[in-house]
Order: structure tokens, then C-alpha cells, then sequence
């Protein structure tokens, strides 16, 4: 253990409770302090990207509601209707929606970052999702939509995602770089039936066949990813190299972590994983990175919602580092 | 299902969200909108009351800090050191200390209510904790603070404590109003290690002895209760009685309301579970009581620390019913 390690472990040890008995409180108190090399870290200007896309791959029937959704919900974002709206204004979050790549033409609007690669992705039942040089612009859009953030004094930072048929990509995505057979992988999503998941997973198959030969994680996340899944995995690269926490959302948002984790190791250091999905395949994904979220509510509705609900929680960890007094400080008998 | 809980589960499931997709959320929207009878809830003003008082017990060395730490925690809690301090502090709770029965002189001060019924409770190891007129006063004394709070306008309330010794009060509460063997309700308090847990399991089982003739709520509470955990009862009991919400913190605090819920027991349809305490017999007083918790932070801190920090989830439950756009207003095709 170094010095600071010390030192950090000793502060939270001799604050006036119990060892240990903040819980996960005090694993997130030493993570955030250990990131920002400070004992007395700070969460500054919390940011929530939403990115939204369309995927190729919704011609085959995957998901339940019609490719139409992205870019009606992608206008409920901005308008201020969505769940992620509430939560992030209840929670203080700075909110942009990006169009990674939506089927749509959008009119010039405040809180929407036009970054579209193209209106929507290839059908990767036939072909790549997209090409590696879209993948790269993808990657390289969503590092300077970060960029802008940290120079704007953000240190914390939340990734959600809109996108009709985006559980297939990440249901690929997920049994590509877990190595976990795709029938394991796959979820009922917006809510499919019995005989939806049939057919998903007959589909499902058929694409990771298709691209079974895909080995590089660059590879695997143009034929497999979408638009929106390759900005959020540049984002959170960006973010790394940055030195901000980074607030893991559900299936979508971990599954762009998964490519994002295959081309940079150490970006789990950052990484506060804010809930546990109700989709299936999350949990898996979850042990695949020895991660433990904060909040299992059995929520799956995306957007960043299980981040920007979480927040205060990580926000309650710092502020007893910060605020609490030690046994010495209030004069209080230890054991 | 009446038409109000049809007109709201509607409210519910024509959010823009897949159905159901909010997991726990929806479940809190709709328990805290049928307690107040309205389609659009709201939280007023939330209020914290931490309860302290010591144990004759503790004579018996069944906690490894000294009696001392209970009055030196208050004094923590008055100068705002404490844990609950942060917390309350961060999510606008309004906080109050009751002494409850504490074994010091408190100075008059700002924020701590002095409702002292006695120096602390007999030992059970020998004789009744308190008498059922001791019992029946702090349970009242409980009523009286709730009610001054509700007509300061508030209608959510947290439930907190501090009593060296008290998870063996908590323990024995548990076994006999959950019909479980002593062993099996004791755990390692504040911090026991493997000989401190024998001599503690030896101890309670002789005291479940002792009283083992006690069957009525009120004979129970008195014979192995403390001050702080009847006043909570009653307390809770008048919260329910005007139509509060009424959160549950950890170990102590469901104690307190097992003998809530012997008393009264509807008592549980205004109840929200903030967290599973790690303290070992939580989890089966929240089975017996069908009990789903919001979190599970493995904290066992008591103060009502769980129930503070849980609250932004509560608010976000509110808050999603309040300001979400439906698919209608938001124009959104359905599945």
C-alpha cells in the first residue's frame, strides 16, 4: 500500500462510525479519492451524454417498437419529457442528447450535439454495422464531445444512449468480447413475448456467425456496434484520459465499456458502475468486469436513468469523507 | 383494483418507458401516491428524528464500545459531525436528536429534544428493561414529537437511533415477535470479533429465558426494549396515524417497527424500506415483514443513515410520476 493509500484508508477508518460500516460507501469515498489524488475529492459539474442512433438490424424485427421511437424519443429529450430529463434535473446533471447517427433530420435545437455518422447503420445481418473509418469517426467524435466538457470544469461524467434495436448490438458486443455464446446474451429489451425472443435469437445467431471471424476490438465494434455505442466507447476513453469518474449506466452503456475496457485496461480504475439492468446479460457483463453497481432497482429503461438516480449516492460518499468528524476531532472513546 | 389504483397504474404505464422498465420506482410512485390519495404526490418538507437512550445491558459487555459512546455521539450529532449529520444536510431532511433516556446531562440546545424518561433501562439480564408505564410514556412522548412535525407541515419521516447495546435489545425484539431463535438473531453489532460473539449469544439467550413468558406487544417492548426503540414505535404508529410516509432504516429501526406493526398493523402499507443493514437477523426481519428494501450498501450504521440516503430515490419516484411526458403528450408510436 503507498503513503497516500495509507493515509486515505486511515481518514476513512477514524471518521465517527463503526470500521467499515459505511459499506459500499467508503469503496466509492477510496475510489474517488484515489482518482483524483486528493483526500478531500470534489464532484464538479456532473455531465450527461445521451447518445441515440439507429441500427440496420431493426429491418429484421428485432425489438418490438418501430425504428420511428429513436428520433420521436430523441425529440422527447428535448423537449424535457423523458426520464432522463427528470433525473438529471433533480440531480443537478448538465444534459446534452447527440445524434450519433438517427434516421431523422433534426432541426437546430439547444441541447442537441449534431455528431451524425449517418442515418443509422447497416443491416449487420448482411454486412458490417459500419466501416472501420466510421467506427474511428464515431470513436473520435464522441472524445471531443467530452473534451469541450472537461475544458467546462466537468470532473464526473454519465454515459445513456437512445436506439431502437441498440440490445441486439450490445447483446453482439457483449458475447464478442466475453466470450459467453449469443443465446446467453440475449435480453427481451423494450419487452419482447416468448415468441420475440425466439426469433431475436434466431437472428442474433445468424449475425454472430456472420462475423464470427472479427477479432481486433476495433473490428467487432464496426461490424457489431452502432453509432452511438462506438461514440459513448470514444467518450469514455476520452473521459479516462481525462482523469474524470466515469458513471456506468445498464446493458447498452456497459457494453460500449466492454469495447472501450479491450483498447484501454485501466479505464475500470474510473468507472463507478451505477446499477444493475434488469436486462438479461447485464449481470454477466457485470462479473466479466468484477464489477459490483450501487443500485439494483430492476430498472432497464436506459437513457443513463440508473446514473443519474445513483449520483446522490456517490455524491453521499464523498460528503462524509468531506464532512465527518473523526473519533479524535469529536472526542469520541473508541473500543 | 378500485378505479383510483386503475387510473394510476395507467398514469404509471403511459410514461415514455418501455412498461414496467422502471423496476422499483414505479412500485415507490404507486405505494406513496395510493398513501396520499392523489395521482400527483408530493414530499413535504422531510424530517429525521434520531432517538438515543442506553441500555442496562450494556453492563453485561455485549457491545465493544463503552456505555460512554451514547452521549458522546449526541453531542456529535448536536455539533453536526455525525454521519446522519451529512447525509440529513445534503438532502434537506430536517433533523432532530430526542434523548431518550440517555445516561448524561445534556446542556439545552438547538435541535436536540430532551424527552429523557430515565437514565437509561434496567439490565433484562435481571429484571424488565423498563416498566409498561415507562414503556407506554416513551411510546407517547414519541406521538407528541410526531405530531409537532406534522403540523409543521411534513409528510415524510425517517427514524433514526444511537444507543450503545442496542442491537441486543434489536435481537431479542426480533426473536419474539418473529418466532426465531435467539442464536440466530444475533450479530456483530458495532463490531464484534468471534469471542465477543459467544459471550454476547450467551448473554441474550439467558435474557430470552428470563422473559420468556412475556407474549402481549407492550410486555414484550418493556421487558427487553430500550427508551429510544419505544419511542420510535410509538412514533411511527403516529406517523401512520396521519397518513405519513414512514421510512425504515436498518437493524433498530424495523425493531421498533415489529412492535409498530403488533400494534397496528397496516402500519406497513406507509412504510418504505430504505436499505438491508449488514448487520446478520436484517434480512430476516425484512422477510418476515415481505419487506423489499431500496438499497443494499452493506452498511450497518444505524443513525438512520439509510433511510437519509436513500431519499433522492424516493424523490426520483415522485418526480417520474409528476414531470414524465406520456407516449400520448410526447407523441411516441407504441409497440
Amino acid at each position: 500500500m503507498t503513503d497516500f493509500n495509507k493515509e486515505l484508508k486511515h481518514k476513512i477508518d477514524t471518521k465517527t462510525k463503526p470500521l467499515g460500516a459505511l459499506g459500499k460507501l467508503e469503496d466509492l469515498a477510496y475510489q474517488i479519492a484515489k482518482v483524483q489524488k486528493t483526500l478531500s475529492p470534489s464532484l464538479k459539474k456532473p455531465t450527461m451524454l445521451v447518445f441515440a442512433a439507429d441500427h440496420g438490424i431493426s429491418d429484421e424485427g428485432v425489438s418490438p417498437f418501430p425504428k420511428e421511437v429513436t428520433w420521436q424519443m430523441v425529440m422527447n429529450f428535448i423537449t424535457g419529457g423523458a426520464a432522463i430529463n427528470v433525473f438529471c434535473k433533480q440531480n443537478n446533471f448538465d444534459l446534452n442528447v447527440v445524434d450519433a447517427g438517427v434516421d431523422f433530420d433534426f432541426p437546430e435545437t439547444e441541447g442537441l450535439i449534431n455528431a451524425k455518422i449517418a442515418k443509422g447503420t447497416k443491416n449487420m445481418k448482411l454486412t458490417e454495422a459500419m466501416t472501420i473509418e466510421q467506427c474511428k469517426q464515431a470513436m473520435k467524435k464522441g472524445a471531443e464531445i467530452v473534451a469541450k466538457k472537461v475544458k467546462g470544469g466537468s470532473n464526473i461524467i454519465g454515459f445513456g444512449e437512445m436506439g431502437i434495436s441498440n440490445t441486439s448490438a450490445a447483446s453482439l458486443l457483449m458475447s464478442k468480447f466475453c466470450d459467453i455464446p449469443i443465446e446467453e446474451t440475449v435480453g427481451k429489451g423494450t419487452g419482447h413475448d416468448a415468441k420475440g425472443m425466439i426469433h431475436k435469437k434466431a437472428i442474433l445467431t445468424e449475425v454472430a456467425n456472420l462475423h464470427k471471424d472479427k477479432i481486433s476490438p476495433i473490428e467487432i465494434l464496426s461490424a457489431v456496434g452502432g453509432f452511438e455505442i462506438a461514440m459513448m466507447a470514444g467518450a469514455m476513453i476520452e473521459a479516462y484520459q481525462n482523469n474524470m469518474i466515469i458513471l456506468i449506466d445498464g446493458f447498452i452503456s456497459t457494453s460500449a465499456l466492454l469495447a472501450a475496457h479491450a483498447m484501454q485496461n485501466n479505464i475500470l480504475d474510473h468507472c463507478i458502475f451505477t446499477h444493475k439492468s434488469d436486462e438479461n446479460g447485464h449481470v454477466k457483463m457485470l462479473e466479466f468486469l468484477h464489477a459490483d453497481p450501487i443500485l439494483q432497482l430492476n430498472m432497464r429503461l436506459g437513457e443513463g436513468s440508473g446514473a443519474a438516480i445513483a449520483y446522490p449516492i456517490i455524491e453521499s460518499a464523498v460528503n462524509f469523507l468531506n464532512e465527518m468528524a473523526s473519533f479524535e476531532s469529536a472526542g469520541i472513546s473508541k473500543t
